[in-house]
């Protein structure tokens, strides 16, 4: 039963395939793109939602529910953001047999029906600041080619937005939704480099956008995440102004920023391999399945023992999970739950039970450690810790050994028909130079390093001008 | 600051008013009947959600996310299903400026793209019973007016959706959906009648429904929760099939049932009053609201104190919030913390402090409770089921209170020209006598009682034939 596709050579049709029979997601559905989360994955997404909620409700957010639809005249109002999502919005023009008399759009994102409320809400200094967090569902229409969960027409997501008296808080907020996010991403074992976007890959209608590029196994990055500070954009835009203590009027500033179901894409291609998913600790559905060992006759008394170690971790807080069933060789149950992505599997069989202990499997490497029932909570506490910390390991060591550095066009090549990952080079600022990379080797400047000046150290690596950032390249999912 | 409209005299604008000021709901948007849930509101959604989420694990229900998206020739295969909705459903027809080959249909509802799902899923009754839930938006674009919470374009709901081997598993079904739904609506403190809706108003496809009619104080019912047995209609047009221990096939018994955002119009309507709202402890997005009461050169250790009594109780699980602005009088705040259906306030003052208490403050009969610090937590937590106890009863006093008798239509109308209410009277069956009592008097066939065959009393109330059954008549949101 181990997967047919080799994760290292033919990592797009592994992806398929370990998407498809670990039960993370069902795609025979009848609009393309638009999938089936099933529990394995859902319970993925439920429980970052439960990480992430916590602590956006700690840091003075508050969850709202917002409308999907937003009419074309709310959506252009900030020009750059219509220009940048109209072509992916998707319209509601009939209900029933009637025609609308104007067009719906299904939200892309909810700046544009947030700020025309923000507009409402806001008077004084006192409003601010405003917390606002959705979890919700999105629409992005890609005419591409989807692929599921990395491109999908219909998406799960949360979005925090929050408008602010000053730019520095602006700032400071952009700081905050950082920690939080690299919180979540250690809890996922997931590796990645923090990049300040260029002009041109900005989230339309931002000052700035910083966001999260995890190095997937085919040397392609992924984007987990973003934060973006909006400064007066917007709040120009959707007239959210508010009075300061002086009695002047001013705009607000704002920052917005999200993660979404794709992030689930990220975490099967980190941590899974040739026998299947698996899945961080923190965020399993099921973190410890319980195999019975059966021997004829020991039956009942195996029965007995399962369901009483399922209810001592059940008690303990632990999302454990016993498959009882005798149709199923044990085996077999190896195997499946391999598959599933299950970190950490409990046999018990008739000897076990005589020496009162229980064996415990690691999905990541096999280890089988034989544990006294007393000190069953704390063992399985400290394997999942365990797990979850040799899969940071090798995740922050994959990062690291996807960078290089490159000097030349011919040296970029060269990496990239080796190895792609993520390139370290020389950029003169000019978008066509990003042009001819993307075009010539499907690579994209993805940013400069946040918070840190880097000094070129070539000339830029198209054009051979005069270089003025040290830029990361490499090819996005 | 108490409202201005009468909850008696002048309920509908007292609801207007209420849902509005105690901050549930902003409406100002740009589509109608799709509005913003505002964090009061969202948390009463929230904890809803955390209620039933967990019911609904224990009983073996497993989350997924289905494709909003619904081609219309899948709407479409179950007749009766599409003839009910077909009216009301969105349709996208382009994407960006391109016409999309066929349109898609938002899900008013989603058995069409479950069941198709189902079919794949389905092959064995061991793949049985298949036990369904999803927590998502939906859209049923009713053309008539719309109305805050009660018929609302865009609304949240939760849909269970089971597949079964037997027609007796499904019916035991419905009897757990409906153990469920009643020990949430006992959280809620909601009374309501269990009918069993005529042919007529059944869902669009299903064999038979049974809905929960809560009786609002202006002596019209609004429909809280349903639970529908399908039967093999929707399996039969679906193609959901199963092999049977003998070998042989069978369509597969399904049942679904739902409960939605409009519960939180019923919450509001039966607790609030002229003062504003009055939210149910269990669901409260805040249960305690904190209020330091401020004299002068006291401030600081009248704060200290309160945030010490807030970290006791946050600690002790309780939603507790503490109000320290000092820009507004405690009156003030007294005031909007009842506006907005904090259920219990709690005020601490110099002399408090001194005295080693607290005083607390029920929001639904203003009784003031001095509690020694030390039995705090014990205190809050027994006066919080109090308040919801009080609630409770006083909700199926008005249930009690509402149920009349009548045997003509000369008593009915005198009824409803009186106090409307829920109305036990004798039906022939015809339909056409529901549609005289629809057109006459505004009033529906809700249904019969379920699992209780009444005798009727008297004959048709409208054509006076014979009786077949004791309905019950209500004016209906």
């Amino acid at each position: 039963m181990p997967l047919e596709h080799d994760k290292k050579t033919e990592f797009a049709e592994w992806y398929s395939e370990v998407v498809k029979k670990a039960e993370i997601v069902d795609n025979r559905t009848p609009v393309k793109g638009a999938n089936v989360l099933l529990p394995n994955g859902y319970g993925i997404w439920e429980n970052i939602q439960k990480i992430l909620d916590r602590e956006l409700k700690a840091t003075g957010h508050n969850n709202y529910y917002f409308p999907m639809f937003i009419p074309e005249e709310l959506l252009n109002q900030e020009a750059e953001h219509f220009s940048g999502f109209a072509p992916e919005v998707a319209w509601i023009t009939h209900v029933g047999n009637r025609k609308l008399e104007r067009k719906v759009g299904l939200r892309p994102t909810s700046e544009a029906i947030m700020y025309s409320m923000f507009s409402l809400w806001i008077r004084a200094h006192t409003d601010l600041p405003l917390k606002v967090n959705q979890w919700c569902n999105i629409v992005r229409w890609d005419t591409k080619e989807t692929k599921v969960l990395l491109r999908d027409r219909e998406f799960l997501w949360h979005e925090g937005h929050t408008a602010h008296a000053t730019y520095e808080e602006a700032e400071e907020q952009v700081k905050e939704s950082m920690r939080i996010y690299e919180k979540l991403f250690d809890d996922l074992a997931l590796s990645y480099i923090i990049l300040k976007r260029p002009k041109h890959d900005t989230f339309p209608g931002a000052d700035y956008s910083v966001a999260y590029d995890a190095p997937l196994p085919d040397g392609r990055v992924l984007q987990i995440g973003t934060t973006h500070n909006l400064g007066q954009n917007f709040s120009k835009a959707f007239d959210v102004k508010f009075q300061k203590p002086d009695g002047d009027h001013d705009y607000v500033y704002q920052t917005s920023y999200g993660i979404s179901t794709r992030i689930i894409a990220a975490i099967l291609s980190f941590h899974g391999d040739n026998k299947g998913a698996l899945i961080p600790p923190k965020v399993a559905l099921t973190q410890v399945i319980i195999i019975p060992i059966y021997f004829k006759n020991k039956h009942e008394i195996v029965k007995e023992a399962a369901n009483k170690v399922l209810e001592t971790l059940k008690n303990a807080g632990i999302r454990a999970r016993a498959d009882l069933r005798d149709n199923y060789t044990s085996g077999w149950k190896f195997n499946q739950y391999e598959l599933l992505g299950v970190p950490l599997r409990l046999e018990i069989g008739p000897r076990d039970i005589e020496k009162n202990q229980v064996v415990l499997v690691r999905r990541d490497n096999g280890e089988k450690i034989t544990v006294p029932q007393d000190q069953l909570v704390k063992k399985v506490k400290d394997t999942l810790d365990a797990i979850e910390e040799t899969l940071r390991q090798k995740a922050w060591k994959r990062l690291e050994e996807s960078i290089s550095e490159a000097k030349t066009f011919e040296e970029i090549e060269k990496i990239y028909n080796e190895k792609r990952g993520i390139i370290r080079t020389n950029w003169c600022g000019n978008p066509e130079c990003a042009d001819v990379l993307k075009e010539k080797l499907s690579v994209e400047i993805r940013g400069t390093k946040l918070n840190e000046e880097e000094e070129p150290f070539h000339s830029c690596v198209v054009c051979g001008k005069e270089a003025k950032q040290v830029v990361y390249v490499a090819s996005a999912y």
